[in-house]
């Protein structure tokens, strides 16, 4: 195979999707022409732009929802607040891993961190008739500003790039003054730049929801996958740092979807703080006749949307939480091959002249992970992506990320393990066409 | 036992519950009444009042999962626009038996009929800005006005008892001629008086749907379960009747729940019509920037909801319906027992002087099956309801269900064998302390 790829033939998929702005292109629509280019040439495309497990399903999970099928769980309506045992699991794994307190009331399994996102907006933002704007610590997952649109709600965003460490406080500090927060929302580790978000920073952002009463939606879709430490030995340091330690005004959306490969099922929990669970707002007693933030997301708005997570999977994610609280399932090593292949990848980009583009946690190097992210000199983000394609290479911009820095994201989870070779081979040829100074 | 139950046992759970006024109870209050009644008195309760499946999930579903589940799909993200097996085969499922043509893209998987009311509320919604209002042709399933509370949209209602018929045409007329209805709702079978709306009913709604451009949802919770025709063979008539045979404008909600005893995966089929699916709206346009119904329904708010339907279920609601459509799987055989409950229960209650409330179709009587509705000389529903509590029998009041009329709904979902001869020695006792005229 000759590199690059005939422009002809990459035009050509773009026009045939009808894509205006190549540069500025979707998940979707990288996908699509990858799709077609692999299609019209039989070449190998090493794919990094999408952000799915690529390893199977932990095997407990799957044993423990055939399981439940075979007893019958198929036909009778699950608990709407959650099957007694996972709340009960949920709890317990968010003290052996987070070390916080949060009682299983509290904890409601939910069709995906979708669906705990989409209606922790939805709740949030009928809390209090002046607070009617989400606030994103950006860089962040698309989606979720999608959702904001969905709702019709408005929303402030900000690259916390320039803003680590005390720089923080000021920044959220001109957000939150104006009184119209309903919430915050931020992934740790970061989707997509998989950088951290410290304890420092965490106690920012906690005691200032507290004194702006805000309510803090802490994502946690890649939890405890910060490999530098050893966060995988229950009720033993260390934890998965978490906003819970600074304020009481907090929800964790905890995912099954990376950390145990279960992303088929949709099935998550939504861990709602005790305080946050039983506090009464103005706008949920007018709207709703009388309410807490929990019962009003659990009676009134999960159950209007799905009645409730299906039912067998919900056996799956407690098995796996037991499991993992009881020390008899160590999750985090099949997720480590994420790390492992992130370290290979990003050694294989800085020998060909890329840089890391969010590179350090207040001056410690970065944690290998799900995702890392990559700039080439002289290049936009738009531009560097739409120039690796005619090479077979597919990562997303960072400007679909609500970042105002100049990379990809290039996501670990599709690697296979002849593609470091290919991609060497690659970059090589890359940078024969763009050569450094 | 003694009948009637002692008033201060019952009084005590109500005052434990803090009902203020029993009569008006929702569904879940009167089961955790029966329920403290039960616990208190050691009595076995006819339980009538929750609308939840009482038979074993089709076996044919579960399989199908199981397989899927080992063939390690719990790992793997959806479709989001739903798996192509099963996209294809709700496609030729409505063919089969509703004799309507929906292309298998229309045909979207979502996580139960309560998220696809959900979402077609959210869309119509969202259509043109004048449409801002929901039309419910009562009475119906309560959770739906619930919905619309959550999305803040106003809604109207009636209650159809009066308006069947020819004389429902100027009735519907009266609202849609405001203008403002973005879109109609009803269950047919009606949940929860088990009427079923005639062709030339079904006509009058999509006839004036196309005129005032509005959407039709129409809610097929019980799917084919007017026992009164045999409308389980495939490709052959009598078919289940549709608004789709006379309107362009609609959708079709179709349930795993009920008619595959199916409801604790949380699967059902939202089915949209080919020329709405590809309908461009302008505030669609205006909120998404570009987009048709569909395709802001599925990528806008479905991925934003749940981001698809779990993966494993999809499998086993395709199989159902493959089955089901080849003649190799008769569903309705198994869920014809609900209709022989109800035949069985009525006699009983006519026998002691109850009436059917919603008791004919222009004129035909009334199909047995799910639900039936009853009333008592001299009682209001809520009257009739706590009346009920002491001899052990639940049922919900119709006045939380949108009716006007003074009755209960029964559901024969939860019926044990031994308890007809049950009823009819509470009955007898409940004459005794009620007497008829």
């Amino acid at each position: 195979m000759e590199f690059p790829v005939k422009q002809d033939i990459i035009q050509k998929a773009i026009d045939e999707l009808y894509i205006k702005d190549f540069s500025k292109a979707t998940i979707r629509e990288v996908v699509a022409v990858a799709a077609q280019v692999e299609k019209e040439t039989g070449l190998e495309i090493i794919h990094m732009e999408m952000g799915v497990p690529g390893l199977p399903a932990a095997e407990i999970g799957v044993q423990a929802e055939i399981k439940a099928l075979k007893d019958g769980v198929a036909s009778i309506y699950p608990v709407l607040d959650g099957l007694p045992e996972l709340k009960k699991e949920a709890s317990r794994f968010i003290k052996a891993f987070i070390d916080l307190d949060i009682s299983s009331e509290g904890c409601i399994p939910v069709v995906g961190s979708m669906q705990s996102t989409f209606m922790s907006f939805l709740v949030a933002g009928q809390c209090e008739e002046n607070k009617d704007t989400i606030l994103f610590i950006d860089p962040g997952f698309p989606v979720q500003k999608q959702q904001a649109v969905v709702l019709g709600y408005k929303y402030e965003t900000f690259d916390v790039y320039d803003y680590r460490g005390d720089k923080l406080k000021e920044k959220l500090e001109s957000y939150l003054s104006k009184g119209n927060i309903s919430c915050i929302i931020y992934s740790n580790p970061n989707n997509p730049a998989w950088f951290c978000l410290k304890e420092s920073e965490l106690k920012i952002i906690g005691e200032l929801a507290t004194k702006y009463d805000t309510i803090v939606i802490e994502d946690l879709a890649y939890f405890a996958m910060d490999f530098r430490k050893d966060l995988g030995i229950p009720f033993q340091a260390p934890y998965q740092v978490s906003v819970g330690k600074y304020t009481d005004n907090y929800l964790l959306l905890i995912s099954g979807s990376k950390a145990f490969s279960y992303a088929g099922e949709r099935i998550a929990v939504a861990a709602i703080s005790d305080k946050l669970y039983r506090r009464n707002y103005s706008g949920l007693t007018k709207r709703y006749g009388s309410g807490t933030f929990g019962s009003v997301f659990v009676h009134r708005v999960f159950y209007g949307i799905t009645a409730g997570a299906p039912h067998a999977a919900q056996y799956a994610l407690a098995a796996m939480m037991k499991a993992a609280s009881d020390g008899e399932f160590s999750f985090l090593d099949d997720v480590k091959e994420y790390g492992r292949r992130a370290r290979k990848l990003k050694d294989i980009f800085l020998n060909h002249g890329f840089g890391i583009v969010y590179d350090n946690d207040l001056g410690e190097e970065i944690a290998d992970g799900f995702y890392f992210t990559i700039r080439y000199p002289g290049m936009t983000g738009g531009q560097l992506m739409a120039a690796l394609v005619p090479f077979g290479i597919t990562a997303i911009s960072l400007d679909t990320t609500g970042s105002n820095q100049q990379g990809l994201r290039a996501c670990t989870s599709f690697i296979k393990d002849n593609q470091y070779q290919l991609l060497e081979e690659r970059l090589t040829a890359f940078n024969k066409l763009y050569p450094l100074e």
